[in-house]
């Protein structure tokens, strides 16, 4: 373990940019994620943080304490089953999330196919294949596919258990079906499941760890079936399926002279619409007038992952700022008109930031609030062009005041990065077919395929440490990343998602990624593109005719933050993937559940947990699985 | 208050029976709830009390703590919007997990209009009723409208947000719909209130207190229409509507030389199947064969209350044993053959029940389970005659070990009640129309009605002491009780739901009673029956054409334990009632949100909280809003 990773001092960031806004952010005296975290370091409940706590009833919150004689909860619930529950209400929130942004997607492309949206049908083949895949006819006009698709997708989301589900039969891996329907962790539309493993987790409903457990499993399938695959689905038919392309990201790429509208969360269609309507002369030249060189939206976090995986670097489109904990930096460089947010992660004290560096914050989804704020547009498909324009209207606005207010602080790090990628990137760049792929895995010049999909954390280190460090030992090791989430964002900053990073490969990976000009770590979008990744890996193993558990493949959340990550990562066990988890999940003082979760499962799905916020570690975990994966299929 | 409410001894209960019981456990040595609770009271953290702790994200578990200068959490919430957070998640399951059994519910009615399941369409005239109120065709056959009736509410439960409610538009009083609308808390379908109040309570999500406060009371408004008022309808519509009649109550009603089967949870379906089953001569001959004198179905918590609501005492139904601290009583009365787990509450430590007492303990139930459970028979409608049988079968074994093995000790103590009251048999016993209740209510020989819905807690006493006290001050005062839920199951134990319970009222409610042939206490079901119960207060605002904020009526869950409670708590303030909750909910380190839900939520909605653990005080805060709404109407 690195010195760094060991040092006492106050947990920052990796990355350059971030270090000088906080220096500046903390000499202003506004209160920062990096500043808070201290504090709560020394008061932090050791029950709390091993699971052993429960505040879910009246008799509560109960502790388990053997010392004290509470070797169980008033109710008489164990330790194990208190911790499983607590995590399935984690993965319950994420599930809801996605579930949120897949419903206002089916939405989107329903008002699209009504023409109440300023957007179109941009890939024709995806809306064929989805509806070919769900069974709706394709000699139609392509509104009424859109139309029908978009009502298929709806009612998977409430499809009730008396029937399997249409979107779990047409894009799971074929082995899988068998295993999940013997585990009975098929499961019905995520509606359902949501609404159930949330009943099952009331007091005194279910208080059965192991039971608890398999209805994690059941929910994880039912969010990247019938929510997640169908959303990034239907983003790809209205917004083009992402394909590889070079991008600009970090804090160095806002311009102060610009009227920049920044776009934070995960759902991108007030960005996209915004960034058609700043095409549009008259408001290119309202921002002249106003002092402006033009208008620019800006990318931040999920949302603006969304953004690069599909479009270009342009006169009225920036690129991508970072992850999440690069939001408060971002908002202090005095650079932002406006702030708009769109879900998830939109922290709450962001008044401070807006009041002192002069930024209009804005709600553009029904379900962010945040104190102190002026401005609620609730995305409704039909609004997309008026909230557009207002927001707009407000970045003008903004502009005058903050360029007579604020003096502009803006690091100079700026870094490339290639975006873009999906399974039909991947397959592009194979000229069509998988078995390039196979014949490099199977001769050993890339080992083996992981998927990093992540938060990023300040609770096992600074800002990314973890994340970018693991991706350096892996792919020194010959191991492709495919990258989703913060993650993602993270390696992009650090300059892992660009060519020159094949240098820091190993020499099977370096001569792959040469030949086939992509980097060692590929973009895949955002955590909701948990999805995604595994509709390559599906791809994989329904060609290679083998189960999932016998790919030399894994799983990586390096840096977890919230409860979107907990739902992809219980998914990946579900699908049968070795998962790697850092920080450790809040189970520690649960010992059945760590063993039922780091040992058991794999003999069920094929899966498992593995807990470490070492790199090194992790990264010798991850590769001996990849290598013992790859004896059992014949490879050396 | 009193000086056995301030006594430090252990809190036990005010019920001679479970006192009993409890001396008996003890001495067996059996973990049980109430040497459970003393514990936990030792090492109970005051930041999990009082809403000032978050274990939401890997940066947690966050503490509110100005003196540690952690006043916002790591995220940056601050007080007022973590503990509401924490309560809306509450609210959730308790939501959820009543639409686990609206759903089962619409389900049951589907099946049976196919003539799938062992039921019937018992009350035709509320099928008809359900339908003209949701537009469903009325001259059709039974079959038919109740298949389209299953529909139609299934469709409810995932009714998305472009267009109102049909259950609302129906159900809800006359002024109550604007007042909703235009507090922009007028909600979908309770499936997706769910999903996004709780993708709302993910990290970095809302962050403002008000906001998170309104989505609660959203929430409770489609649970109580689209989850609730739908499923007890149905459960009339199959099984009758609750009209009064004489039950008996308490642990005493248990005979040890029957067969008993004792359904525990919510969901009636499979106790009434086995009272049903058990009526015929094969089983009763195999019982008898087996030494026993016969079968006996006995209903313990609220399952037992939808049976004794609409059963009549007779050789194969045994009555009700009493509330969910009743449950490890009971089971140590070495009485019981079949524990029957159909919901909440199952507390999960009973394997050592039925190891000591030998008890056959089955999960009727596909989200119920605990530890150690051999049989699960999960229901699906279909299905009900099947394990009606199962249950039987292992009823009867199980009474053959239990006779050689367990000495049965059953407490003496029984009571009478008078179950089944509903809107209609209220309308019923005053002549068919609302006039003479209104009459008497002018006249100030009732002062107002309350609605005592509640669970058990020993929180704030022993079992039930808030309850029943703060029910003996009211019915005193002249104030009628409507009852549901656990706290229903208190009163009638504690003999104030029957015609002797009369001397305890005041003169004007005595005479009323007498009169009426009613008690001054009225059971109304469940906690599931606070939709029925707000029928009869809507009946009674829009007969008057006022708003339920002007009626001389009150809300009281003056011991309540879990999340469905909190959910129908926070209905009452959506609604406009006067809400008195104890023990205080964990938000009373959170002063704005303890104001907006005490003080300032009056302004919005009429309704608010008041909080006392002392049944005196509450009586007296109920009474001084039920004169203060008397006057404003012009009453003495």
């Amino acid at each position: 373990m690195s010195e760094q990773y060991h040092s006492t001092q106050q947990r920052i960031s990796i990355h350059p940019s971030v270090l000088e806004m906080y220096e500046k952010i903390h000499a202003d005296g506004i209160s920062n994620v990096f500043d808070r975290y201290p504090p709560q370091e020394k008061i932090r409940c050791n029950f709390c943080l091993q699971g052993n706590s429960c505040q879910l009833c009246s008799h509560g919150p109960c502790r388990i304490s053997d010392n004290a004689g509470a070797t169980l909860g008033v109710c008489g619930i164990d330790r194990d089953a208190m911790a499983m529950r607590a995590l399935l209400l984690l993965n319950v929130m994420g599930s809801a999330t996605y579930t949120h942004h897949a419903y206002q997607a089916f939405r989107t492309l329903k008002s699209t196919a009504e023409g109440k949206t300023p957007f179109e049908i941009k890939d024709v083949d995806k809306l064929k294949f989805m509806c070919s895949k769900l069974g709706i006819p394709t000699n139609t006009s392509v509104s009424e596919m859109a139309y029908k698709l978009a009502d298929a997708l709806i009612a998977e989301l409430h499809h009730d258990y008396d029937e399997p589900s249409k979107m779990i039969d047409a894009f799971a891996p074929r082995y899988r079906k068998k295993v999940w329907q013997e585990l009975a962790i098929f499961p019905a539309g995520v509606l359902y499941e949501i609404s159930d493993a949330t009943a099952s987790c009331l007091t005194n409903v279910d208080g059965d760890y192991v039971s608890l457990g398999k209805k994690a499993l059941r929910l994880g399938i039912a969010t990247i079936y019938t929510s997640q695959i169908g959303l990034e689905m239907v983003q790809d038919i209205l917004y083009g399926t992402p394909m590889p392309h070079e991008v600009e990201v970090d804090l160095g790429i806002m311009d102060p002279d610009y009227v920049n509208i920044v776009f934070n969360g995960h759902q991108p269609w007030t960005g996209f619409a915004t960034m058609k309507l700043a095409n549009e002369e008259k408001w290119k030249n309202a921002a002249k007038a106003a002092g402006a060189k033009g208008i620019k939206v800006i990318g931040s976090i999920e949302t603006g992952q969304e953004l690069i995986q599909r479009a270009e670097m342009s006169e009225v489109f920036g690129g991508l700022t970072g992850n999440w904990l690069h939001i408060e930096p971002l908002l202090a460089t005095g650079t932002v008109d406006v702030f708009a947010m769109d879900e998830n992660c939109c922290p709450p004290n962001l008044a401070p930031y807006a009041k002192k560096y002069q930024v209009t914050l804005v709600s553009v989804n029904d379900i962010v609030r945040i104190p102190d704020l002026k401005f609620a547009f609730d995305y409704k498909p039909p609004e997309a062009a008026f909230i557009a324009q207002k927001l707009i209207e407000l970045g003008i606005d903004n502009f005058k005041h903050r360029r007579q207010k604020v003096q502009p602080t803006v690091p100079k790090y700026k870094q490339k990065a290639i975006a873009g990628f999906s399974t039909e990137a991947v397959l592009k760049a194979l000229g069509g077919k998988l078995d390039p792929l196979v014949d490099v895995i199977a001769a050993g010049k890339i080992k083996g395929v992981v998927a990093l999909v992540n938060c990023t954390s300040l609770k096992n280190g600074p800002q990314d440490y973890v994340t970018v460090n693991l991706a350096k030992e892996l792919i020194k090791r010959d191991i492709l990343i495919v990258a989703g989430g913060c993650g993602c964002h993270a390696l992009e900053v650090a300059g892992l998602a660009n060519l020159d990073a094949l240098s820091l490969a190993g020499s099977g990976l370096q001569e792959v990624g040469r030949a086939l000009g992509i980097p060692p770590v590929l973009p895949f979008g955002t955590c909701t593109d948990t999805g995604r990744i595994s509709m390559l890996v599906t791809a994989l193993a329904d060609h290679l005719d083998v189960d999932v558990p016998q790919l030399p493949i894994a799983v990586t959340a390096p840096q977890w933050l919230e409860q979107k990550a907990t739902i992809d990562g219980i998914f990946a066990v579900a699908y049968g993937a070795y998962t790697h988890l850092a920080p450790p999940p809040s189970i520690t003082g649960a010992p059945r559940l760590v063993k039922l979760l780091t040992e058991d499962v794999e003999g069920l799905t094929g899966g498992k947990v593995a807990v470490t916020d070492d790199p090194v570690e992790a990264a010798n975990g991850i590769e001996t699985h990849i290598m013992k994966k790859r004896k059992a299929l014949g490879l050396s």
